[in-house]
């Protein structure tokens, strides 16, 4: 499995629980290491006063030959919700456990109350719970030939509209679409396809721009490059050449020992194999590490402190260390992302994310419609040369799942660049999220808004208000709110007329 | 069978082929008819001068196991098209074989050269040349699965992709949706989920609305009905009273020998259940007969007068016959729409649309998405009274077709009456059409207009120009040319903005 391999298959997210790594290959042969995490990941603490439903759900909304069902996750809050002139906030739930969105999207949470607003969090087919086929659902490509995103949408059109049709008062209430990340391109195609469900959608971190040739493949690991650069100047410089040392160290044994034990990796490297695994963990590592670059310490993908990109550079700042002091002050950076607790004993670069069943269904859909190209030059970025290869991709997808890749098909379908008819979609960006590459960041018309918080990771918005948020992005969320504030008013005010 | 089963399927267009009644029932057990009749088909004096294209089409756009696919046939007529600021007007395929509604489109013929126009006629899915699986295309539900409208608006989506990227000039221009009947509907359901693919659509004669309970379902028939009243006041008063006549006879068996003499059938009736079949049989000549009254002797369906409805109704006129006149008048009337030619040595009850693929398609599509609810009530109309019956619609259609209806997922999927987010379409709708009762025949928006149509039948507006057109017909196409140049011009104006 080549570098670049991993490049293609960078989740979004890179997928929950604590403790996870980044989902780092295509992870053939790894289908017998499925557990059953979601168990696990629904045991999490839960910090938000929510009731647990399910709704079952066709299997197949496109066909007819199938007629099974799923009981489809879904979570309601209500607390605030008023069943005159409220309004329904409706998470599309990503590529998790929908707990966890739940809890890691406080800012739902937060504006309740003001929107006198119902909470839906509704957990996306083949993750979490939410299984079409139970433990069999990523068997092969039969049971997972119905884990498409045109799916997912259809799934939300049928419980807003068991909502409309079994909850009293829901009926004549606007619904909003709330997502980030792959959630985010979720709400944004839900309001696209199903403008007559919705009155309109914020999609936060959303790289719905991230397919074809849309945007040069090369940005988002440039955002990565230049996000470690404002941390340190001489830090991406350090990480570039790092590779080339890994490399040199990786050559005779001795040195490879030698570098297992500076890094204090759990296993020792015994080949060039390992070298390149070692190279690709790490390359992973920065990218999380730019994703959730948040101004306070908090716990998203691993425990971190805050800042964690510029606690990273501290130790990569000087740029005339010999080699050897450099793979030291590596392992100290690594240390930050896989160590803020003090409890690891070792780094693990095998760790890989297929014990968690997010990760076997994004590896999926980064097979099939999720096709996002990325690449590197090792020029205007810091890491090492790798083009887009998409007949690789495509080899090495056959190999995995039996799919051939659809690369035009999201645009296609979607629209691409050319979705100006829609209307009422906010689109948020951190300007430090490698995702914003993708992600809609200008205007496209009144209704189709793109907001920009400077200082903003991924999708920073849809955390929970903190007193270290940048004053960047909680003008971002006041600018959120009256556009929901206002799609609500318009919607009653054509409700009246109509009525 | 009973009678309300034929009501259910009552096609959108009777399809198909002079000679083809009305596909009049679920046909159980008729597979085994099924014959090739798209050759036949083909073989229709070609009066307009096209070439034929066939596009590598997946069989499946919404999963990635079946990786199959299937030639797909459209038609380009480009003698008009301009490169530079031209058009293309695309027609959305429905029920039946693309060549024969590319013959009875005449008005994207007439509006071509205005236009600077491509004309583009794509097959629908499953009918005429364009089966997925060849001859096994109607073989069981599994080989069925992907004939849905979902499907055939990816179909068009990818033809129009493939268009813009391999005829130069076309990426740059407009295009427009245009459908008729079922066609209609899609050409409508084409723009709001693709409105990045077409800048609009003409939806004609498209019941859009004739799903669940946005309109009654006895709307239909009194249309019928009216149109009926209208040709002579009388008519309907002799066809109510025509049922009970038919019942009499036929209870002894010396009579149902004259009535099958009366009525020129070419097999006499024999017991209570040819009865039934022969009432059907009526009824849907009636319908029929209301949606192609056309000003103008033509063939669509059937070689028939000007306003045939008037020419039936000339022999029902006289409300004081005997019941044995009236039968004698109700075969004069059945005449007209049989045997304007002269050619038929009697009348052939059996007669069904099996062996024309169309039905057969139509029929699964009747059982699983397009299911319409019509109903009669004897009183505001000229038949038997018979209630919408959903559960032995569904109970026919598993014994047919192993599949359960799906009744609330068209509206779920296309927005039922909350369309008015959607921009640039026109529906047109005449008012003798009884389609017309589930059609958009009140402006919703200013760019989602109704255009009705006095004594206009079913898609009158698509037929080419005729002498003995109405004015209403002629105002009708010069408005819907009017607005498809309007969304040119946008185009293009924001075309040279962004460029």
């Amino acid at each position: 499995m080549g570098r670049i391999s991993l490049l293609l298959l960078v989740s979004l997210l890179p997928l929950l629980a604590s403790g996870a790594s980044f989902p780092r290959s295509l992870a053939l042969g790894h289908l017998s290491a499925l557990h059953m995490p979601a168990r696990h990941i629904s045991r999490l603490t839960v910090t938000r006063d929510y009731t647990t439903h399910y709704f079952r759900q066709k299997v197949d909304h496109f066909g007819f030959d199938i007629n099974k069902k799923f009981k489809q996750r879904y979570l309601i809050a209500d607390k605030h919700w008023k069943k005159q002139g409220g309004a329904i906030l409706f998470y599309t739930g990503n590529e998790g456990d929908i707990i966890w969105f739940c809890n890691n999207t406080g800012f739902m949470w937060d504006v309740a109350e003001e929107m006198n607003a119902m909470l839906v969090f509704a957990e996306h087919r083949y993750y979490g719970e939410s299984l079409p086929f139970g433990s069999r659902s990523f068997q092969d490509s039969r049971h997972l030939n119905f884990l498409t995103s045109e799916q997912a949408l259809a799934d939300f059109a049928e419980i807003v509209n068991y909502l409309k049709h079994t909850i009293p008062g829901v009926k004549n209430q606007p619904v909003i679409a709330i997502g980030g990340s792959y959630g985010g391109m979720l709400a944004a195609w839900f309001r696209m396809k199903y403008p007559h469900m919705i009155v309109g959608a914020l999609a936060a971190s959303a790289p719905i721009m991230q397919f074809e040739n849309l945007v040069p493949c090369a940005m988002f690991m440039e955002i990565v490059t230049r996000d470690f650069k404002r941390s340190s100047p001489h830090c991406p410089e350090n990480i570039r050449r790092s590779w080339g040392v890994i490399d040199k160290l990786g050559a005779s044994r001795s040195s490879l020992y030698w570098l297992s034990e500076a890094l204090h990796l759990c296993s020792p490297l015994t080949d060039f194999h390992d070298i390149q695994m070692l190279k690709d963990w790490i390359s992973e590592t920065w990218v999380n590490l730019a994703m959730v670059n948040y101004p306070y310490e908090c716990n998203f993908l691993q425990p971190l402190p805050a800042w964690p990109v510029k606690a990273v550079c501290k130790h990569l700042k000087d740029p005339k260390v010999s080699d050897q002091v450099l793979m030291l002050d590596l392992f100290k950076a690594l240390n930050v992302y896989y160590n803020h607790s003090g409890q690891a004993k070792c780094l693990n670069i095998s760790e890989t994310t297929t014990s968690n069943l997010g990760s076997l269904g994004w590896s999926y859909q980064a097979c099939t419609e999720i096709i996002m190209p990325l690449c590197t030059t090792g020029v205007s970025d810091m890491f090492e040369p790798h083009a887009w290869k998409p007949k690789e991709l495509a080899e090495d997808c056959f190999k995995q799942w039996g799919v051939t890749p659809r690369p035009s098909w999201i645009s296609t379908m979607y629209g691409g660049r050319n979705i100006k008819s829609h209307k009422n979609i906010v689109f948020s960006n951190g300007e430090l999220d490698p995702w914003s590459a993708g992600g809609v960041t200008q205007n496209i018309t009144d209704d189709l808004v793109a907001i920009n918080i400077q200082y903003g990771a991924h999708h920073l918005d849809l955390r929970s208000s903190n007193p270290l948020d940048p004053q960047t992005v909680r003008l971002a969320r006041s600018l959120e709110i009256r556009y929901m504030q206002k799609w609500i008013k318009d919607f009653y005010a054509n409700f009246e007329k109509q009525y």
